[in-house]
């Protein structure tokens, strides 16, 4: 599998550096007859987009996805849906000094050391951005989902902010996504102390799948958790997955693992069980710290932005193990 | 990708169940000319063995690998490399009261669900013995990593035990292969008193990779920490998977992050920097207790088994990059 | 995808050399429930023996396929289904002369160059005996396609000898496997003068598909066309690969090529139209000819033997694009 | 391997429609480093373009590609390269008819079937016009080959004419593409004459590929000629694929062909041998005949624009096969 591709049925290349023309995605196995309009993605780019608040970062990202090809008077026909969001905010001299200076924590020094030859501003084809493609190829994978199916991604712990209730209706209404409003608000408080002394926080997300069609996931390699696995660490600030009682497996005696099915997160032997999925992703905090993070256009906390890419690659692992499924059952 | 394959270049197929006539495996792309014997892979087929010491499972698994394809006056031809281990410990009677009641935390329920017809002893294709092809195909990928590689899996908790000290010559001399002699008495008494109370007993392992080559890992999927999630998840003990600093990433602000490189746990942009990889693997407690380990067949404590495996897991991932990154380099 | 395995969804690993151990394949993605057993190889491992009749090769394989792995009370599981063939006539000493001297027109030169160090026995990997593996995997195949869909394979031309008619119920009444009975007598005079001359003889294959579903094949370069292609091709003896009309189509002017639906071969932009395929395989003459040949134990011509490897190569590519379309029709 | 991707290393994604707004494609895999501007791609998008000359379709496509990822500062980066063309000729209304209308001979029928929604204009994604993302596709992989590889293809024959001389300077000065000046006459005038009464021609195309490097090619179902037919039959003019000495194989006896190198093509055992590669593809008389060509904006002869999507094709095949054999070698 190439590596900018993922996906056995329903595959997603991504393209696109931060500073170049453009971003965008192909989405290959789509089946046709399913509507698809500019306006669908509209609202999950809008998520994904920093600068909502004062929390996040400054730059302004204005994304209009333009459909390309696959879309036929307003429905997928089984030809590969190519999408591309223009780059607007395009201020390469910002990023000059980067030039030979690899941030520390970033992806910079490791790409100049293997390709030679990188585009440094901003972080080129490993900056965050990249992930615009990702939330649209989430914004096609929930067509083919069956109904009922809802990814609900939050911000379970900032710093040392733990949520302790799950009020999904509310996620929205915080900049920082937590779906408990107490821990919110400290959560808030926690983030902008550390802008404020131009530092980061991370996190864990939290993705809950609810209506999980049981049966996704083929055996040994392609296990629904293997899959989720690739997905989540195939993003940037993903420092860690893992699904139900999650690390806390580790103290846990077999008796009450076992007695304890929310403990499973609705895999067994890495298939869905029909129940509720519960994933966990660990986020570092953001590498942009210090002289980096004065000059004020970076993000003292990329969790809110991450849980919109993470629900999308969720949609896509699921959409795959779907037609997968489908395809010999 | 088939579902029982893994690897771009260096193309692990897994195949067979616990109780059929043979489990095995094909690697797929090993270079020509590499030397490889029957006898390279006892000594890890000898450590993933069950039955080891009286922690361990009563089950006898005397594995004698049968190369069947691939090799020709000892050494590799690129032709697929195809080696079998007979099952000599069937007893399936023992397993005909499983046949209609799948385990509580165990595949049978979703293989049932989503196959209608399996095997239904001892796990099948679910069986931890599936994982006898990886400890074989990571014995040929060590082979082909450049010399001074080094893959040390050790148990860091079991349990509510922490292993506090990395002194790896120790490693193989307890039961648990803790590399902190003294944590190691301590995580062992709580096996035992588990194995008393016929329960189990789950932990963290630790792969620590020294001498790890730089450059390895590609763009986005193909990220190095996303192969090494999608590997150590396609395993079925194992609940979460995480690198550096890994969960405790959350709770770090980002000066501290970026201040210490050995949180990165070897990988920036998902590219090896060359460092000591660090990669954490949460093992779940084993499902079977209470009636069915009072049997006595059963592990009241995989940790110690799943660590040749992990390592294996590791091995193939660098192989599969390293020849990747050899194509383009 | 691995260079020995062939299939997105049904997916064939081959392995093993002529005077290795064993031959072997591997079938990843078969559906659950299939009954299958070892006597349902027997027909066709026996189809492509040699050693058939006084034309052929005098080299006697009995091949007896063990299921090692996926098949569970004579059906399949969903779990990758492994068979291995013991090889039983390996006499290296034959050989020995080869070892350092190519024979000229065999992949032997090539093999050497691009491994250095290869298996000289009899073609090692790049035997026709490799094909046992394709033909285990086409009976496999032909179970999960829709009932009523017949592959039937025949020698259209032998040497200058070109059948004009069709009774597929004739094909395996002669030696040659021409389904017109008068020019079978005439391809078997000629192939018997090879013989006597240490010379051999190429020809042309048809394969007949009556019954074949439509909607097989994707788009661009996974159309149903591209796919037997490429499945032809894969076979040593095969020179070229049409369909249709073949390479008639050079001189057909386009009126009558519109208007003769025969000539299109049941495909049409790459898809399966319902109607019967017609596929054409260019098959050159064995080059084991002169002093090799006259030691006894090879083939005059490998038409006859080729042919049942053809039609499970067809089988295989119907059976993969059957599951293909059935994902996300 | 997803339906419109080709290549496991050098992997081309192609998409877009005719009538869309744009064609495109990603390359991904190429390796870092290589000098790459949108100059490169005209003269080949030029050689692919139909209405050349009075010979060919009056549609009128100027092709201006768009590097829209992958490119920082005129070199490559190792990132996956997207380029976009757009079209210009989008005269919908002029399609309206074949909404409900599959026209005889077309991919419109298939498509219809298996997909229930399509794009009718002018072949939608099966239109020739897919083919610009190969070319585009063929110009960066000739560049990742070793220098004094020479793809040249040339019309060997065209309705009745077989070129009988091979002067690679000539192809291009005169508008069917054949290397023998004489024959090139007689083709224009055949070609004229079924303009005239609307009907249409095919053909052979030969591809030479001059300075070939040896070790290209993987085992069985990886072996280049299995790749290049592939390749070629992606192609929905191309009805045939053969190489050497082609379908003459079947009437050659075993001592002729083994005795003339000439007769392998380049290629032994699915391996090249480091002489110049010999393949043929049969290309079929365009469809649209009678009243669809009275129209006007049809290609009586579409051999000619074929051949640089075949030499595209080939060198792609080239460039993964390099990557492959580097990977290993």
């Amino acid at each position: 599998m190439p590596a900018n591709s993922f996906g056995d049925l329903f595959t997603v290349t991504s393209f696109g550096e931060s500073h170049g023309p453009a971003l965008g995605v192909v989405v290959d196995g789509c089946p046709a007859g399913i509507e698809l309009d500019v306006a669908d993605f509209l609202p999950e780019l809008a998520r994904r987009r920093p600068g909502q608040s004062g929390l996040t970062s400054a730059r302004r990202e204005s994304d209009t996805p333009e459909i390309v090809a696959g879309i036929f008077e307003g429905r997928t026909t089984g030809a590969p849906i190519a999408i591309l969001v223009r780059n607007q905010d395009q201020r390469p001299e910002d990023y000059e000094h980067l030039r030979n200076a690899p941030r520390p924590g970033h992806a910079d020094e490791t790409l100049a050391a293997k390709y030679g030859h990188r585009d440094h501003r901003g972080g080129g084809r490993a900056s965050g951005r990249e992930t615009v493609a990702r939330v649209l190829a989430g914004v096609i994978a929930r067509k083919i989902l069956p109904a009922g199916v809802r990814i609900v991604g939050h911000a379970l712990r900032i710093g040392p902010h733990v949520a302790t209730r799950f009020e999904p209706d509310t996620i929205e209404s915080n900049p920082l996504r937590c779906a408990d409003p107490d821990t919110a608000k400290a959560m808030v408080e926690h983030v902008a102390a550390c802008r404020a002394r131009n530092d980061s926080a991370g996190g864990i997300v939290e993705v809950r799948v609810l209506g999980t069609p049981k049966n996704l996931g083929e055996p040994v390699f392609g296990k629904l958790k293997a899959r989720l696995a690739q997905a989540f660490l195939s993003i940037g600030a993903v420092h860690g997955f893992a699904y139900g009682a999650g690390f806390d497996v580790a103290a846990m005696p077999g008796s009450e693992y076992v007695a304890d099915r929310a403990a499973f997160g609705g895999i067994l032997g890495g298939i869905s069980t029909g129940e509720d999925l519960r994933l966990l992703a660990a986020i570092k905090p953001a590498s942009s710290v210090g002289e980096v993070a004065r000059q004020g256009r970076h993000d003292p906390c990329v969790v809110p932005r991450v849980i919109p890419v993470l629900e999308a690659m969720v949609a896509v692992v699921l959409a795959d193990c779907w037609l997968l499924h489908r395809a010999r059952a």
